[in-house]
């Protein structure tokens, strides 16, 4: 079957939660949000773009870093309102420069840091 | 540093985007959502309780089906408004009976369903 983007679920803002996994790990590295053409331009050039919600324009990730996402493969769940993107990574997926966003868990109610800034190569 | 669940950036819904990943396997199960009530309820049983928006209600995982999501490990995003849910997952975690709902794949403009209903057990 035939993929068609309008078959997709965004929200009342028009966006989709895109979830990005490293493909040779495994490692949740973050989540952001797609509209459709941010999904239309990752798609066609193979380069994760998602929506910025608060800057409200593209964000080409790694344009300003370097730190690119490279689609591997896309998943659409069973919804239709959220994607799973399958990426490479170059560098720290975070802002922080952390490999993952989600290096903080929560255990017995404190806080714990999982991983710490990567080093500039 | 003890964890303040207020600090957590909900949205205008009073909700937060919660992402379950198989704590052995890695693979990335669902994504649903959870408010205040629903990540305590969470936390405080170690049974992984979301909100369903369609009914309005707490959605504990499993009730019904006995698929239930035990809490291994909560990890919170860089910007606090995405949790990652690291769980054992009994059966599957999808409606659908398919151990995850990210089960179709976009390739070369087509869909790709990459694994199909569990058999019951």
């Amino acid at each position: 079957m035939s993929f068609d983007p309008k078959t997709l679920r965004f929200d009342s803002a028009g966006l989709i939660p895109a979830i990005a996994q490293d493909d040779e790990t495994g490692e949740v590295l973050m989540m952001a949000w797609m509209n459709a053409q941010s999904l239309a331009r990752t798609v066609d050039t193979g380069r994760v773009t998602y929506w910025s919600r608060s800057r409200q324009a593209f964000w080409a990730k790694g344009e300003s870093s370097g730190h690119v996402q490279t689609l591997v493969d896309l998943r659409v769940d069973c919804d239709r309102d959220c994607l799973l993107l399958r990426v490479r990574q170059v560098g720290p997926a975070c802002h922080t420069n952390r490999r993952s966003c989600f290096y903080t868990a929560v255990r017995d109610g404190q806080e714990v840091e999982l991983m710490g800034p990567m080093k500039d190569t």
